[in-house]
């Protein structure tokens, strides 16, 4: 099957076969974390330019880690130490990573919109690693396959968002994607962060989304339960203050009852423990935070995979390369193995 | 032809036939820029510790994807993380650095000298990546593959250099470098930062520098515009202000027609579009900005390879390492058969 | 020989065998420093997270280049840049880290038992990089590497330590290896800084530990000298000012006299010049300075080698890997022959 990405900016254009050929892409590297040699040499002479233009460590070491595991070199702007402090524009700052020839750009920024518009002026692909309030869409994704791994289906479910969902990127690509395979949503928080305008979000696609204020009524009948972080810079009274949250809306295991019993819970971290969630449901055994972190790195080879390894490489490259009997393909002979039937399978300038 | 090089600290002491050595070295690395795989196994092993005591982000990134795409580990000091706020001495930490037993040392300090001070304190070859305002070597030799690309040769041209020469370190280099093959500068800015001495740079080789004050008489008849970058924390009252940099200095499309119709219009980076130079002529067909950003990569491939790759590890290679038989060489045919041969022809102990 | 390590908290715990088995161990990664090519395959395809949660410059860049050197790959988080600062707990990120498969963790915190804290929570090996006013043990090591290779021995030497010993992990750290081989320990320093609590370190061991305030006398006979770093924010009236410590505890070539002729001088840096040492004894023959900087490369290869290259590793690796026939091992034929047999005879989970 060939596809037809050059980028990865959103979730929301992509249809159900297009979400399902990303997650099957992600499964075969979901393998590849439990071996003892987890990297491969697909992307070897490869450069992975990474600019992250707003805080970010968990993102930032997920795609390097990404990067490492495919053989692929790192190039690493981070915005404090960039030359964006001298006045520099982004569009020139990106021209510039352009110049020094990376292969990929992943890019995260605090405005909306920032990493399609350097894809728009780029020829090399750009993958978006969050931006502003706009789409998160490694993290839906890798959330989508959580979901999958554990309910056997991301079909029909019933999710419920938790927190400040008007602010959250996490909220909006775990709609655009889960919206499409007919999942219906329930968003639940103070209702300042609950805007009526949310119900509007999957109204292309048909997705159902209701607002819900009271947290018990939400968890009514959840497949899967998402509970996003609450930036201590966004508590701010009247509207609310860290008190009322925990007493209205935190997440714990007396209101989780009210969820299936076989639901599961989702946060895309770093957590408030304590605030958003207690400690028990956080690592009880409903709990898949810690499969959503391992799944981030598989989700994310699979994208730098898809949009990095062009045809050109797959010329270029010595016979055997990535095969088993190769002293480079570091990884077991089963995942190396199935490289080369991916990489062909996967094309997409063929 | 062998190479006197142990270090590479300052264009000022090399000849023009040393000069040339260095271009011609930098055009084999700048085919590999080109190439879907760019990363050779010629410093497989080696280590390049980069030691940035001024902050840094194109330079940085320029010589730490180089040493990359030379198959070299990394070893990053960037002042803000290092001991030197400790109050350890210059010599002390780059004595550290080395006993942690790089095979190169890349240095940027703010001081003048500190590169060519740690060289003679250090066994290994050290590379001057710009200090105070003294040299920015390699930029220098950026610049002169870029020119003799687009001019198709470097003798006896008319550079015109605008804006603060006396803070310019790459304005220095690049004087000693173009001066050597007959080139005439044309120095313009505010007079603070255009002060007479500047005129006896070149008196050593007989390089040709005149100062003007008026950019329409300075751009005349010019084949190459080098716009430096205005420093806001050198823009002081009463010798100079923005809003009079801009009337008075600003490369504007209508100004460069005083230029040769065939002039090219080269800039260090980072840009301030609208201070020191217009979008149009920064993006406009005699702009190299991009081009030069590009042979960046190339010019310091050809650097750490000239002075890390010892006869040592010629001889501790195995036969046939970096050919095109081996599963290591990830470049082109192509260019990986080139290599061999520069490392005979070039090695430095022989 | 198997051994029992499966983390590196400290070498309070070790007896004089496991301690000889590490010297030992690091020993064979000694003489890889001197070779034109440093790096061996022997870690490829594993990743070495470094998790440093209080800033540090020298022993980062140490652990990472003996992680590049086994041909590891890096997992970076530093604690400026990390969601610390959003309020995660520490338990959370090490979890998240964890979440990522690295093969092993370096860590260093503030708070005396993070790492060992970390170790209890995680499956895989963790390695303490500096916890708090606990311990150093890699520190330790390469002090008494550095020690055994000056002196032929590490039993039975008057070791004497200058500055301030209650804060100082590595003095701990010494005290706790040496200790185990019949040294016998002076220290010194302003009052406030050897509190009598000392005296009772080495007790379990029947460790011989004096304190002494006259530094004249505490030099006496000494076989080793280790001057501690003077914290800058540690000397504050009325117990010490800068000029009494220099006035007397400063370590000049004058006060070495009282030493044996023979001894020899260590500091574990960064050095403040001029204050707890002058610079005649820090460049004099005595200072091993610069070879403990070495050899801290070499201890750290030898722990990361020990603790992260499982047997699952050794049964995955194609036949051959590592040895001197493979383009991969890059180290010259006479080291890479070594690490087979390191690898099968140090090899924990056989």
């Amino acid at each position: 099957m060939t596809h037809r990405f050059r980028d990865f900016l959103a979730l929301e254009p992509l249809n159900a076969d297009e979400l399902t050929f990303l997650l099957d892409q992600s499964k075969s590297f979901q393998e590849i974390q439990r071996h003892p040699l987890k990297k491969l040499a697909v992307l070897r002479g490869k450069t992975v330019a990474l600019a992250f233009f707003e805080t970010s460590t968990r993102t930032r070491i997920s795609f390097g880690t990404a990067a490492s595991r495919l053989g692929a070199d790192q190039m690493n702007l981070q915005a404090e130490a960039s030359s964006l402090k001298k006045g520099e524009s982004l569009l020139d700052t990106v021209h510039t990573l352009d110049a020094m020839k990376p292969d990929i750009l992943v890019m995260r920024h605090a405005s909306s919109g920032a990493p399609a518009f350097a894809a728009r002026h780029l020829d090399i692909p750009v993958i978006n690693a969050g931006d502003g309030t706009h789409e998160h869409p490694s993290q839906g994704l890798l959330d989508a396959l959580t979901i999958r791994d554990r309910k056997g289906t991301i079909e029909n479910l019933n999710i419920t968002i938790l927190g400040d969902i008007k602010h959250s990127r996490v909220a909006r690509s775990n709609i655009h994607l889960l919206g499409k395979f007919g999942c219906k949503f329930t968003l639940c928080g103070p209702s300042i962060w609950v805007p009526r305008e949310l119900e509007q979000l999957g109204a292309a696609s048909g997705t159902k989304i209701r607002r819900v204020f009271k947290i018990e009524d939400a968890l009514e009948d959840a497949d899967v339960v998402l509970a996003l972080r609450v930036q201590n810079e966004r508590l701010y009274e009247p509207s609310i203050s860290l008190n009322d949250y925990i007493l209205l809306y935190q997440l714990s295991v007396d209101r989780m009852k009210r969820a299936k019993p076989d639901a599961i819970v989702l946060h895309p971290g770093p957590l408030n423990r304590g605030i958003e969630i207690t400690p028990e449901v956080a690592d009880g055994p409903q709990s898949c935070i810690l499969e959503q972190v391992t799944n981030g790195i598989a989700a994310r080879m699979a994208l730098l995979f898809l949009l990095a390894a062009g045809s050109a490489e797959a010329d270029a490259l010595p016979a055997g390369e990535g095969s088993s009997s190769s002293p480079n393909a570091s990884a077991s002979p089963q995942s190396a193995g199935d490289q080369p039937r991916n990489r062909r399978s996967t094309d997409k300038r063929e």
